[in-house]
């Protein structure tokens, strides 16, 4: 009797150059039905032959290398600031490379310094007159007469990129000794030529490539190097490299007004994703975004044209991408994939609008840094897993994927065996789910940021994370999460600007606003919660009924006598040196609450100290270390809201946000259907394939309650990290 | 043979009516040579015919009780802001009293409300005007017509006072049941008339009386108190009750400009101490101080021709008298007395100028707060002098006295055993030191703020004492308290405004500067720190051989860049949102340093997390938990800075600040020199009596290296807490 043949499919493989056997057996293993070659591995004949769909990856602006040799003017450019410098008299002479990286930049000296470079003087904040500072060519150093002792001094300066940022940090961290790969900026119109003569023989020369993998389009995300080659600044969302003489000019035509370098430097901020957007670099932003959109038509275009389908990876080059607006569908793009070590990783690819196929590239990359001996891949792998699942029961996806030598990962035979029942459990939830969602409580949640659908799912780290002594080979996030709390729960999630809410006010169908972050962030909002309009509309959605969920420094900014301009909403505030002398409503802890029911213990708030004080007479609080405000419940109108001064990911996190949503929502009534009463176990219906299945989100057995949506029960047992499908 | 008899003197008791026998039976043992009357005390014939020097309390402004009542427009006025209300509506009524306690504050209906009174727009900021809004004088509201919906909204109004804050307090402390004191304010001429007629009376009246003891002057320190007549501000040196109309009109001729409402209110800050004061407010506190001085005057000249010395209790009606400014000297005191639990408190008496007799007067005041079963006067009174005594060393004092209810103390025999001790050495101190101050080191500290010498040697709580869970009936400072741990240090100490540098520069002799406070507060300077002029001569005086030690938000202000704005010197920045993608440099824990040498183990600054990085690759990191630095050394030009996260007081604490103090001096080689090795014990050199004193400053025996100034070294072994003298 034949045994009938599992489930395949949905994978994709990183194949190696001279490994063909262990392709066919890894792929046999795994069910893959796709096979693609990585940065700095290529696809032999024997493995084109194998039937499997074939990703070819090309990086296109990192490509071709002799180009940019002789074309030194068309590499990526930026505005770096140098190191400040205090002055001790009156003339000082700054070396503007001083502090980065010389194998990485040059200085612009093709474009005249006196028009695009800035000497600021940082203690006033005026610009220096460039009758007062002159540039030596040869030595790079600019020369400032008349200063004023004791001011400190900066020179924004424009250089080349002239090492791509992806390539320099893989000769550093495997050592390699090719040469270094230099990019280019398509924005020149000889560049854009000669990359799309490039594309068009690549296609023809990849006869059996279904689909194009473009791993990068224009422009790299940023990061610095300091003279030593340390990163010194990093915003994997930032165009801080999309610049350009000629784009600036063209900007300048296009808008009437002529963006500085100091737009771009932000007092040496960098317009970090953790900055509050100027409307001037907003402005930039959109500007190379459509630049951006019609170089990735121009390729999938073609691509089409050769019977290729395209995929778009979200790593490197991706800057201008950003596939939650308008023109990313405008590409015309196959298939979406992104790398995803959590929940908050997953639902940034699966949420993202259109039809297109979504494919996860998982963690860990088959790289030495983590299949290393003493390294512990399979450990990486659950703990990834079990969050990525965790968000995959709210929105699917539609394939996983792997990069790097899968020769390394052979090393590691516990996880190649891990690996294969991933796999399996990830196309029982393909074919179980019967292609649909599953079904989500009446409640739309709206992230209110001011990025809004630039950046969603993009996780708003703060100051935990930068004091956190990092591990190297993991992805960890320190002292807040709300994002992945909320990755895996039922309900609908979108993300919201403050300009859409400026403009349009907040969209009839949201239950619940959330806003979460450091205070003074992009994330919170700072300055935009000075605006009346903004405020205006927040508290009057609240007050009509709606729910407010602040989280860590939600609606902080000083001003008019408040921090957090609405602690009349959350009714707690936050002390910045202003009330020291005004008491506070004395903290009593409400004991029951709606929100901690399903709490044993103390929730980890991850901080002790918020130096958060009530506000209101009417403020529950429900956690509290000391006087420390924790977590807060306040009414509002008809509305409600919650405040938590910080929510690290964890399980019994994730549940008190659960009920914190219902509870401000209003929808307590809603909670127990197709929901589970251990908080380390989760449920989902999938209404399409009238399926449910139960997964346990723990490395212990767990039995739970299961409550269905006709309000009947019943139990389940399961294993550490199993999941169990029921009709 | 008859013993030596024990010096006596310098002490004075607190008498109280029918305990005659007791009075005299702890005069002798305490050694007293003077009695008081207190607070709800009077003094009978018997006792001021004991012989003692008598001093006798009067509270001019609250004595006479029957013309406060015939004259309720000159009782003391102040701004109030209503508790903010948000508007729901185009129409919104405001009950401005709602929020405060209606036994303490009636609204002013005799000024005009529209002229004094303000509604602001909490949520623009804006001025509503006049036009828009009435107050029924019935009820006491506010109806303010065409609200922006969901605006915030507040009533700045007036108030008389009519129940003396300290009545208040005692009535509730107590329980009593008398009628309620009322204060009046003798701004107004006919006041000022009736109240020089009754001190006329009142000398007159007291003919043995030899001190005229001046418990009040003329304006109370501010306690708001909320509906429920719990505190809801404190300000122990603040101007919020000096407000008269008749004060703000005759300001108005003076200036040319009228204050606002506003101006006090202050967003609802009430210019606290805590807040960088603006230059009106501060213009309003020159204007009374000159006001106070002139009563103040009045009043010793008037005790003078009469015979009598006058002494001032820096207490409850103190403000306006602000003993570091040179109106206090022209009021002609004799004799300064202060509370004191603390070194603090002591060099706030010690410290100030002119040749006063100065007197504490040590806690636990002899009241049924701490006198009471379970109660711990002795362990209290032990502490506060171990802190005071240690202060002494540096700046002695004249006398101590008590105050309170002496049948109270007698309860407790071992703390009137404990103060006999304590009198007694405190004589020692008197007699051996030959009237002399110990030798200092050739070091001159200027602490830096935004006060100067208003508020010398007064406490910069930080946010940690706001979230503080209070004992009742101990004095305890929160998180930080470098001013306690500078208060036994053997250097010169003085206090110095931003005001004082922006005009005049650091003065010559000046070694160290020192700033210490919360961000953006008074303490630290606020915006101060965005005032060039400041900046440049605050790093010039660093660059050209200067110290300069910051704590807990040293020269923090956002601006330009940069939140401590003197990060270049100090080495170290603070994360405040904006830098989070940014790599400081990394912390490498500098394990040898001159400050560091005495401690053993860790040092406890109080808190785990400073969010300060280091911003400089010069910075030496001294302490640090993870990558938050709490401590760090940096050199700047020929001058030196040291940074604290926080310095909580303890020996341990104190130690590593006297060594910050001579490193950041360049003076290293000057600190063995009347220097005791281990850090639980202390000593000082008296040059004019050639004695030295050591002390044991912890509760077990201790043994210490005595260094000499001649650089020999002597040993000496210490009972817990005793102090040794030799010649």
């Amino acid at each position: 009797m034949k045994s009938k043949s599992k489930p395949t499919g949905s994978i994709t493989l990183p194949a190696e150059v001279g490994e063909e056997k262990m392709v066919v057996q890894l792929a046999k293993k795994w069910g893959a039905d796709a096979i693609r070659d990585s940065d700095g591995t290529e696809l032999s004949q024997d493995m084109l032959d194998l039937g499997l769909e074939v990703y070819s990856t090309t990086c296109l602006v990192r490509a071709e290398q002799t180009y940019p040799r002789l074309h030194m003017d068309q590499l990526p450019q930026k505005f770096l600031m140098s190191d400040p410098v205090t002055a001790t008299g009156k003339t000082l002479v700054i070396d503007p490379m001083s502090g980065f990286y010389r194998d990485k930049y040059v200085i612009d000296l093709k474009h005249s310094a006196k028009k695009y470079w800035e000497v600021i003087d940082r203690t006033t904040g005026e610009v220096v007159p460039v009758s007062k500072w002159k540039l030596d060519p040869k030595s790079g150093k600019v020369t400032v007469n008349g200063c004023v002792p004791f001011h400190v001094y900066t020179v924004n300066f424009l250089v080349f990129q002239i090492w791509d940022t992806t390539s320099m940090y893989n000769h550093l961290t495997n050592n390699w000794d090719k040469p270094h790969v230099i990019s280019v900026d398509p924005y020149h119109k000889e560049c854009w030529d000669h990359l799309m003569k490039f594309y068009d023989k690549y296609l023809e020369n990849h006869p059996q490539t279904d689909v194009v993998r473009l791993t990068t389009l224009a422009y790299h995300f940023a990061v610095d190097s300091d003279q030593d080659s340390v990163d010194k600044f990093r915003d994997w969302t930032g165009y801080q490299d999309t610049i350009s003489v000629l784009a600036l000019e063209d900007f300048a035509k296009e808008h009437g007004y002529r963006l500085r370098g100091e737009d771009f430097v932000d007092e040496g901020y960098y317009n970090a994703a953790c900055r509050v957007p100027s409307e001037r670099y907003l402005a930039w932003m959109k500007f190379i975004h459509r630049f951006v959109v019609k170089f990735g038509k121009a390729l999938v275009d073609k691509a089409h044209k050769a019977g290729k389908k395209t995929a778009i990876f979200w790593g490197d080059h991706w800057i201008g991408v950003e596939p939650y607006l308008p023109g990313f569908l405008k590409m015309g793009i196959d298939i979406h994939v992104g790398a995803a070590e959590d929940g908050v990783a997953l639902r940034r690819i699966s949420d993202t609008p259109g039809g297109l196929v979504k494919e996860l590239r998982l963690y860990p990359y088959f790289f030495p840094d983590v299949f290393r001996e003493g390294g512990d891949p399979l450990g990486e792998s659950v703990s990834n897993w079990i969050k990525i699942r965790r968000a995959l029961l709210r929105k699917p996806v539609d394939r996983l994927g792997y990069g790097g030598y899968l020769s390394l990962a052979l090393k590691f035979p516990e996880f190649v065996e891990h690996v294969a029942e991933l796999c399996d459990e990830f196309r029982a939830f393909r074919d179980n789910s019967g292609g649909g969602e599953s079904l989500k409580a009446p409640i739309k949640v709206a992230v209110l940021n001011a990025w809004g659908n630039w950046k969603p799912w993009i996780n708003s780290f703060g100051a935990p994370q930068k004091f956190l002594v990092k591990r190297p080979d993991v992805i960890q996030v320190a002292g807040t999460n709300l994002l992945e709390c909320l990755s895996g729960l039922p309900v609908e999630i979108e993300f919201l600007s403050f300009e859409e809410v400026e403009k349009k006010g907040i969209p009839k169908d949201i239950t619940v606003i959330i806003n979460d972050g450091d205070a003074e962030t992009a994330w919170s909002g700072g300055r935009w919660w000075a605006n009346p309009k903004v405020v205006e509309k927040v508290r009057a959605f609240v007050h009509n009924g709606g729910g407010f969920i602040g989280c860590r420094g939600p609606t902080a900014y000083q001003n008019n006598g408040r921090y957090f301009q609405l602690s009349d909403v959350l009714g707690v505030d936050k002390e910045t040196g202003r009330t020291l002398q005004s008491a506070p409503v004395p903290v009593k802890l409400v004991n029951d609450h709606f929100i901690t029911a399903d709490l044993t213990g103390s929730a980890d708030f991850g901080t002790h100290e918020t130096f958060v004080y009530v506000a209101e007479r009417s403020t529950q609080v429900i956690a509290a270390e000391g006087c420390h405000v924790m977590a807060a419940a306040n009414s509002f109108g008809k509305g409600r809201s919650v405040f938590f001064g910080a929510l690290p990911y964890d399980l019994a996190n994730s549940r008190l946000l659960h009920r914190a949503i219902f509870w401000a929502a209003g929808k307590e009534a809603e909670l127990k259907k197709w929901f589970c009463s251990n908080p380390l176990t989760d449920c989902a219906w999938y209404p399409k394939s009238r399926k449910l299945v139960v997964v346990n989100n723990s490395d212990q057995p767990q039995t739970t309650v299961v409550h269905r949506g006709d309000g009947k029960t019943s139990k389940a047992s399961l294993k550490p990290h199993a999941s169990k499908w029921m009709d």
